[in-house]
């Protein structure tokens, strides 16, 4: 159960349906976010929905049988839209573009990319300065000296970061450098850092767990919405099989299926999806008609040259090609009565 | 190894090649097909090809180091083209549209979706008169009885039919009614159906297997290629993983990765690939930008009335505004320069 | 629903069961088996059965939810037993051990082998006459030649043998020579072969599939059951995970699962399920203390010589010391009260 | 390359060294634990072991061509043995058994289960008070308080605590009431966890990833091992396929070959790895014959009354009879000669 407070409701007002929820059986959570506050019931009792829906201090009041509640499109059928400020936003019926390096390398780095994603009228740049390696030998990013740099630049050109927080105590000290924080495949459950993302107001890109299910995505997302998050983005990076041709096996089935199930915008990282340079394209388009708000992929001046991932990173003509692409296909998109 | 030999070559020329071969410890098995005859050497000490390319009766010689040799990129560059006659083809460069119910059902419906195909200018038809079920107790088909009474409407309206063969018993009272032998999931290693797929000259669809490989599909489609049919199609249909959300995870890296392994036309399952109506179509166009040379799925007038695989299936409706959705999205494509 | 019934009923007894039953709106499939005859309700709708159970010729009525009937527990509390003849049983409360090289591959291997059991006092040899290979160039197996030679030493010595059936076709040919048809794991879905296999009085060995489910290895043994053949025994044999360190997963949570939901017995396989010579003993070992009735292992006197899958094949002294091990702990297991 | 340094090497020496191995084009890491120092080469360049190993203040060097390294068997053939004080030990040729519930409850729980621990001569029990749970509505443990409460009771019985650390910033907090650090599934590879449980002097227990692969479990504890911590165990506890008839699939196949490749203990969970409670035991003690140095699993006075994890935990009595059985089990174990 999901219950939307008045912005002026009274803290008596607000004990009385506590009392009121928990006299059901009901646990209750208070969840206060940059957009609202509610009340999250948790429990199976049957109860009638419009005994507590009268009460005072109520703006709505919803059922909500999934697990995960507050990012359900089952109380909120209208879209979220996360608005990074400038105009720029990441919405259902628009289309994001997301470009950048595996990893930060050097300033000369940077101002390519930058270059280059201005010139293809991309406000949004993903790339890596505190890198999760399976080996503990490998290189592990530039860390905040790198993202200082690359805010600098990005600042002065009006380019939006995206870039991996791995732990809490990297929130603080990344946090005036960063646009959208994101969660890598990784983290998806590390539940303690999803909570800290939950007490700030900036964007949150969760990725989908390295074999995570599509309800345990939304429920990582849960986390961040019931600490006060809404800005939150989902994000399909492909999944772990037995398949060994590819990298990972991108899995479009969840775009439409996360669509259905949530009110939270969508995009797709191809490049991870597939792990084949020559092959990020054809999946960047195919998650476009799969119904992604929006696509996040690799790009480098040299790819072969790059620290990490170059094998599926484009060059820069590859990349502004796809941006080309994609942009035509999702105006042909919108024509379509999709679902 | 592949030689190809001119379709000239005497007894004696042949003879002494497969000596040749054996001398350098490889294994020699000849192939016939419809389009030529080849000598496949199997062997791992290194060899210079050209002692072997300068004997007489040789149109060319081919050094292929993959598991699968004949449906292999590497010693034909040119894609395969289906002839099903009628001038109706699948092949690289166009898109081919395959649709019908999962069962045949009855002379009405076979009608209705005729009369739905030709509406459309859809000229193969897919359903099922031998269904493998895996309860024994479900319903199995209508067998022969209904593929004659569906080819006695297929013929008259110039439509081509693809239907499965379950065993190898039934491809001798199938054939003559058949225009693509589909081989389904669970058969795509029954390898002595493969044997006697090779014998026929019929085009042959392969589905990938239930937890197949993209490399097991090349070998199940080189066993049909060099029991003497070069008549294939590769199907991508979603492979089991652990995510429940969707009937199957359908793997569109497959199609970019098996275009560039094999000569062979690829077409893509939606229906099978997600397992939810309302997603086919977005699945669909996500395959052709994948770059499927076609798209198979399942359409009946009354989806909730078939008697299987209802939940996946289009109405009409639906089947027809994908239909227009494909055909556009593909000429877009064919303007991209994909790889 | 299950209805065993007498050996004596009538057929307008058995005629005015049907219609009661179809009166409910439940499909009826008569099955008569080597062990006794039922009527295989399948329905959704509620029914007392006890008005079906006071109907004359009736034995005993159960009601079974499961998709799979005739090999649940639910109506068979009491543990399958395989009779093979000579003494020879494989059982709950036993250990039955089967053991031979992957193929038959000449009259002096199939003796060592079968001295090689004579000395360690086992009793059933597995062996491969009939290969399936992902290669159409692979080693195939000797076929029927290699089949009689092997029962003319087999039946000899007293040995019971094993031995995989791929299609239709070969039943009758191999029927004969034959104690055991083994099911392969790419066919344990391969219906037509189940559907002939049901109707023939040997007993069969059901691999679970590569990628099969606990559930789809029960209804595949349904389809033995149904067609007349109660003579089944299920094995564990490892599925096709992501993990690449061994060749397949073994998945020893399957029999305890198996032999709780089936009457019928479970044998294990550690050379398919681990693939790798050196640990194939524990894993043997693993599987009888899980739970297992039986254990089928590959065995050759010169592992690395062999034809196929040598690299998971215990050589004789391995093999002996294994045999020993299991039977020590299987003792051992008798003492304790496990579930 | 891993070279072990004395302990009285000079400055100079170290520096020496370090200069040799980048003169190869390796990279190096320094590396102090409990037990001794080394240096990590990380490279690809061909090099004579013996112009490095002739230098001074160098104890051993070795090749290590595996990504991890000093958890690899290849430098220390002798196991690794976790000395936990008070005699009590995890090592090779021995068989630790970890008990207790999945959530620590209240001081009553606590009492009991240290109370049947004792019954049972079985000195490690396992906990939780910081639970990494799906949702976030969900219980999630009695924090430190609940640790402080079970430590007073388990120091005064003698009994060692096990129990999940979820992030950085609990090590401290936790760090003088727990005797072993678990890494819970969903942590595996949360580096900068990893990272900090290098710096600290007491056992760390890596559970294997929800579907992690072998290889990076042991890159896992290569973290710690070469941030300084040297007393490691690692743990199978099933992977995630797509089986859903058991909440895990256990890969006991992990056990030999994790014993294999590394040096450190290995122990099981049959718990997590079956999740049904009355087949924990069946796959305690095949982990037991698959090669395992410990047991762990989840135990509670009355199991429908847990917290959490009920339906995997065994009662008391069924927890008595399983020790017993493992001891014997273990006992025959060490009389045969597996590898």
């Amino acid at each position: 159960m999901i219950v939307q407070l008045k912005t002026d409701i009274s803290l008596l007002q607000t004990q009385n349906l506590i009392e009121k929820i928990n006299g059901i059986g009901y646990k209750v959570t208070e969840v206060k976010t940059q957009a609202g506050n509610y009340l999250i019931g948790i429990g199976k009792a049957a109860y009638d929905i419009r005994k507590i829906g009268a009460m005072d201090g109520i703006l709505d009041i919803h059922v909500v049988s999934d697990e995960y509640k507050l990012v359900s499109k089952k109380w909120k059928a209208k879209p979220t839209s996360i608005d990074l400020g400038d105009g720029i936003e990441i919405k259902d019926g628009d289309m994001a573009i997301i470009s950048g390096p595996c990893s930060i390398e050097s300033e000369e780095q940077i101002q390519r990319v930058i270059a280059h994603l201005k010139e293809n009228k991309v406000s949004m740049m993903r790339g890596g300065v505190f890198k999760p390696r399976s080996s503990p030998y490998a290189f592990r990013g530039l860390g905040m000296d790198g993202l200082k740099l690359w805010y600098k630049h990005a600042k002065a050109a009006g380019i939006k970061i995206v870039t991996e927080v791995m732990q809490v105590s990297q929130i603080e000290e990344m946090h005036d450098y960063v646009d959208i924080f994101q969660v890598g495949a990784r983290n998806t459950q590390n539940f303690n850092l999803l909570d800290e993302l939950g007490k700030i107001d900036k964007a949150v890109l969760i990725k989908r767990g390295i074999s995570g299910t599509i309800e345990e995505l939304l429920q990582s997302a849960e986390y961040v919405f019931s600490g006060g998050n809404e800005k939150l983005i989902l994000c399909e990076r492909g999944i772990r099989t037995y398949e060994r041709a590819s990298r990972n096996t991108l899995d479009l089935n969840a775009v439409p299926i996360l669509k259905s199930k949530s009110h939270l915008p969508v995009v797709v990282d191809p490049s991870h999806g597939i792990g084949i340079r020559d092959f990020v394209p054809q999946m960047a388009l195919a998650g476009v008609m799969a119904g992604a708000d929006g696509i996040i992929y690799e790009s480098h001046e040299h790819p072969d040259k790059a620290y990490s991932d170059g094998q599926q990173t484009l060059n820069f003509t590859q990349s502004s090609d796809l941006i080309g692409y994609i942009r035509k296909i999702f105006e042909m998109r919108k024509s379509f009565d999709l679902h």
